[in-house]
């Protein structure tokens, strides 16, 4: 799900006309779908679309980037359900000129971030217009025998914690990240997950979605979150902190898990390539706090750190 | 899947880099695509998008029913694999002026089809941007334990067959049709169907799709080709007939079954609501002819039908 205004709102009021009943297991407003599929299978869907212009500029990134992006950000979404994906459906809006071109160079990253997660690009939808360029894509996936993990399962004391450092992804890693999708199988094997979500809106506004759905509150501790050395060289007048707290699609995971399981996990260090990090806990009251130096102050979803209340 | 240029051709390049293996038991090239599920279940999946001013005018439509026709045009592919839609997922572009106005009629015209079909929808990307509006709907289905239809099946001798009349559909039908779902189910119980498709880029264009996946070709009779009324009373210059062989978006389908089925279901006519027809033929010889009065001309795929060879 990208972030654009008014979304979450629409989200609502889409989920207020949605039950959740027959074969939906989980509907809008998680990273993804779960449905139950027959002989006791189930099936996890999540689509996401990119738009020129304002999910990417196309002569900066270039098609292949553009693919690979499109790729990544729904694998990320099923790795946010610690789920395996299957399968692609690719839908694009070419432009006129030189759309074949741009279809080869698309297709190719996707192609390349697909083998690599063994993700069959299955079938799509290729149409040519006189706007700019368009990508969906929907993944399908299933669920191991340890089931999903969902937003809503936070529970008071747990611990929150991230696979990686946050922040400044503008500078790149938007477009080049690696979906945790491996990560997320591992992590869901070593420790049971009691909720996760994938970093695209931001860290604050992404832990605020598990607040929301797990029915609490978060502390974040300001000298645990892990920021990355792209936040660290940004010159804007933001702080390297603001960045991580506030950038989105760093795309790496966030996750709850039970005090014990976040001091196993920290010690042990079970997956590979990652460091997880506890930036901090899941609380009975509502809202959202950042601890600096033991002063806590309210944060906005944002990312914006409010005075001393 | 839409018609625009170079579409088929950028399909094929598709395919050849597209190897049908492990969990895709059909992959692009067909009306939907089908996957091998946990359980011994199967997933049958497929992806279209509409694009404003290419594949609608809004402001002639409305999004009521530019929402009905992304849902529709999607389950029709369902159908044409003679398949049981489960669940859709609705990825939109929407432009910033009035876009949730105009997302919440969107979405309430999908709800008026996919409820009509049991279909669920079970999730969504929403985005707004500077262009104009987008909608990608994929869905997620099922094959009864009769299997899937494909377009490859048809064999030399086989009955070509219609569910209704066709042409002039741009008057209205292509964003009015009901989508032939529960039509292909009761077809398919009634009888063995070997190859199978919508009317989507033109009868003699979704026919021409059947011989090249079936490996051979077609003979249509003029005369057995229902038109619609929509398609007489079209005075642009092209007759009725021309109309039915080369509008597209008629999405009627159009299947092929061996003699003694198809002389079955004329005389029984077991789908209720629809005439079924027989139109032609399939043939060893590879090519599309049109026989008229006896004489059999060249048919090209756009509908278009030569002088006499």
């Amino acid at each position: 799900m990208a972030d654009s205004t008014g979304e979450f709102a629409f989200i609502d009021w889409l989920r207020r006309r949605t039950p959740v009943a027959g074969r939906t297991l989980i509907g809008p407003g998680d990273d993804a779908a779960l449905l139950d599929w027959a002989g006791g299978a189930n099936c996890i869907a999540t689509t996401d679309m990119l738009l020129e212009g304002s999910c990417f500029i196309l002569a900066d990134a270039g098609p292949r980037r553009v693919g690979r992006k499109a790729m990544s950000v729904n694998l990320s979404d099923i790795a946010a359900m610690a789920g395996r994906p299957i399968a692609a459906l690719v839908s694009v809006g070419l432009p006129r000129h030189g759309g074949r071109a741009l279809a080869e160079e698309l297709y190719l990253g996707m192609r390349e971030v697909a083998d690599a997660f063994d993700t069959a690009i299955v079938g799509g939808d290729t149409n040519s217009w006189d706007g700019p360029l368009v990508v969906s894509v929907t993944i399908l996936g299933e669920a191991t025998p340890r089931g999903v993990v969902r937003r809503s399962g936070a529970r008071p004391g747990d611990w929150l914690m991230v696979t990686g450092p946050l922040g400044g992804s503008i500078l790149g890693k938007h477009l080049d990240f690696t979906p945790r999708v491996r990560e997320a199988l591992q992590l869901h094997e070593a420790a049971p997950l009691r909720a996760m979500i994938d970093v695209s809106d931001g860290l604050a506004a992404d832990v605020n979605h598990i607040c929301e759905e797990s029915g609490g509150g978060a502390v974040l501790y300001a000298e645990a979150i892990p920021i990355t050395d792209a936040a660290r060289g940004m010159n804007d007048g933001r702080s390297p902190l603001e960045h991580a707290l506030g950038d989105g699609e760093d795309f790496e995971l966030v996750f709850a898990v039970a005090p014990e399981d976040g001091c196993k996990l920290v010690d042990t260090q079970p997956v590979a390539g990652v460091t997880l990090t506890k930036i901090g806990e899941f609380v009975v009251e509502k809202g959202l706090w950042l601890d600096e130096n033991g002063i806590r102050r309210t944060l906005a979803p944002n990312g914006y750190v409010h005075a001393i209340d």
